[in-house]
């Protein structure tokens, strides 16, 4: 996505330690049509990657909200953000799953409820970085665990270095980035393409 | 908003405690269509009122992100969402102010980086719910330290009964609420209109 890879390259900043910078438009500010044209990019790259038939779109709190309801308006399916911290709203029974907390640097509990996720829901996951894949792994466990099938993963921003494809290659699914970094480091950014 | 107050009624459930559940379209599901409906409708209610000139919306992580972004496609302006932690990205010498926290019972602090909020900016506040009013008040507070202007306050839900009009009044701008609850107990939700 050109307009995403531009930002990326004009704005974003690295910040040492694999950390890329990009709250100006992904993580603290959003620009509105720049966001709204990543849902619809994901909508285009998954359905040419064989993706059909979507139900809903699930993505983590909080950076991911945002370009997962842009997918949503794009796919036109409702939304479901997996929660960190279990809200006293949340029934038993929820499907949950761990993954390793960026910022923390602990564990994090991905939690979604039972009455928002059903078995015969067709999920895309969205997410605003494909890193380690850590995070996306755990979210399909956690949908898994309703019986739900994912059928692709889209991430904002993929760090191509940092293995996540591998992760998730197992599960078997189109995974759409629409801009991928290939190398990090204090003489810039490098993007593929 | 005559779509959201059916499905409030509808689909909105009471906790007890003033707890109004509707995770179904708010809190952790989210409809496209509705969704971005309340962004126009935040336009529309509070360009009524007399609110010009926005370059910016403001809201508070996580639930106000998805009603903020809607607002922020209709009043083709970037949206900042304040954090509640701060990430390594943000810099010194953020605007903050905290907030009595919902969920934990504890203090929030509410974080804006001064990258992405200056002196002259124009900002209109989107939350999910007007309670307390509370975390409105410490978002006004923190935006007033960068020097901007708060012209106007949007919230999904406003709870008539827990008296945040009253505390945001001092502030002398237009208050939009898309659905008010009156009164919320046992027997029933009660708006009005």
């Amino acid at each position: 996505m050109k307009t995403l890879k531009e930002r990326i390259l004009n704005e974003g900043k690295y910040l040492g330690k694999g950390i890329l910078k990009v709250d100006g438009f992904l993580n603290h500010q959003l620009h509105p049509d720049l966001t709204m044209q990543m849902g619809r990019e994901f909508c285009k790259q998954l359905s040419h990657a064989g993706v059909s038939h979507v139900s809903k779109i699930i993505t983590a709190e909080t950076s991911g909200i945002a370009p997962a309801l842009a997918a949503a308006v794009a796919f036109d399916v409702p939304l479901v953000f997996a929660r960190k911290k279990r809200p006293i709203t949340m029934p038993d029974g929820f499907y949950s799953s761990e993954a390793p907390s960026h910022t923390k640097g602990g564990i994090t509990t991905l939690m979604i409820s039972p009455e928002y996720l059903r078995a015969d829901d067709r999920v895309v996951i969205i997410d605003d970085f494909l890193a380690t894949g850590l995070t996306t792994k755990a979210l399909i466990e956690a949908i898994q665990k309703s019986g739900a099938e994912v059928l692709g993963i889209g991430a904002v921003i993929e760090k191509g270095f940092e293995g996540g494809r591998k992760v998730l290659e197992p599960f078997k699914v189109p995974i759409v980035s629409l801009a991928i970094i290939e190398r990090l480091d204090d003489t810039g950014i490098y993007l593929k393409d």
